[in-house]
């Protein structure tokens, strides 16, 4: 194309081929040298609570906008997931946690996602939503909007914390038994 | 450039922008439009007992070529946590398992990596070196060549499963309280 032309939309590196050392297919772009690994997305995020009640955002964005579920994002390079989990709860609903326990490590593999999952306590019963939160709340259990729920995933760190809080020697859950987290 | 020019050497992303509808500064492609997200690298692995010996392996490949081990490497897109922790003993030690536990998830803020390790029985003490694994041995706990560890989290992951084995009731793990990983 000429030099004035303008600039072709960029379409995503798009030649197939498996890359020097590896042994899988990747789609590669032929101008920068970009491998599409397709890296896993690491999401990490806490059930907190605060005496009976639990802490739920409602979504302000896509996907999902307008149902419930627990402060939980993209992990960030250069913090753990423990770090990460409590960053996003302060974004979210701009609340500070204490760390209690791994509550659960879940994989979505449609999404290429792997949910790491904290339970935590408020350290005050301050919430104020984020950009990304239409309304926080502190939730008792009987008044979770079940029905809303953002994601199979939120109710099951819902069930996992309510099960961590029995007092019973508690291990750190994964999916359910057959479930991969599909809607 | 002319068309019968040899293509230049690609360099990778290399236009520092913040995308729309982003917070942070990325590296770009200008050709390709590909957005280097920086993700997290998810690796996979597990601590595998066969009565009170431990699965080590011995690296065939750099980083930290001819130190031992646990079998661990990159999750792959369309598996869950479990199942790539299952994958990665297979391909590294010819060994097949029973997941027990989810044992740790470990951070390496410098490496982006977050490490999800779990508790494993081996089926069988068939064991026999992949690739990437100059040989594959099954260590009593007083065997495990400590001075010839691969990697900070190798160490955690072993101790780790000490602990786990202990029969006391047993919670996922973290790194150590400090501890990041670095050699």
């Amino acid at each position: 194309m000429a030099a004035d032309d303008p600039p072709a939309k960029p379409i995503g590196p798009s030649i197939r081929e498996v890359p020097e050392g590896d042994t899988h297919e990747r789609l590669v772009c032929a101008d920068c040298g970009y491998i599409a690994y397709d890296n896993p997305k690491v999401v990490v995020g806490a059930v907190c609570g605060w005496d009976d009640r639990i802490l739920l955002c409602r979504r302000a964005i896509e996907p999902r906008r307008g149902y419930w579920t627990i402060p939980a994002g993209y992990f960030e390079q250069g913090e753990t997931t423990a770090q990460g989990a409590a960053r996003e709860v302060e974004e979210e609903a701009g609340a500070r946690i204490d760390i209690e326990a791994l509550l659960a490590v879940y994989s979505i593999p449609r999404l290429g996602q792997v949910q790491v999952i904290y339970a935590a306590r408020l350290i005050a019963p301050d919430i104020e939503p984020g950009i990304e939160t239409i309304e926080a709340r502190l939730a008792a259990w009987d008044d979770i909007p079940w029905d809303d729920l953002a994601f199979p995933s939120v109710r099951w760190a819902l069930h996992h914390y309510r099960e961590y809080q029995s007092g019973a020697p508690f291990a750190a859950r994964s999916n359910p038994p057959g479930e991969l987290g599909n809607l």
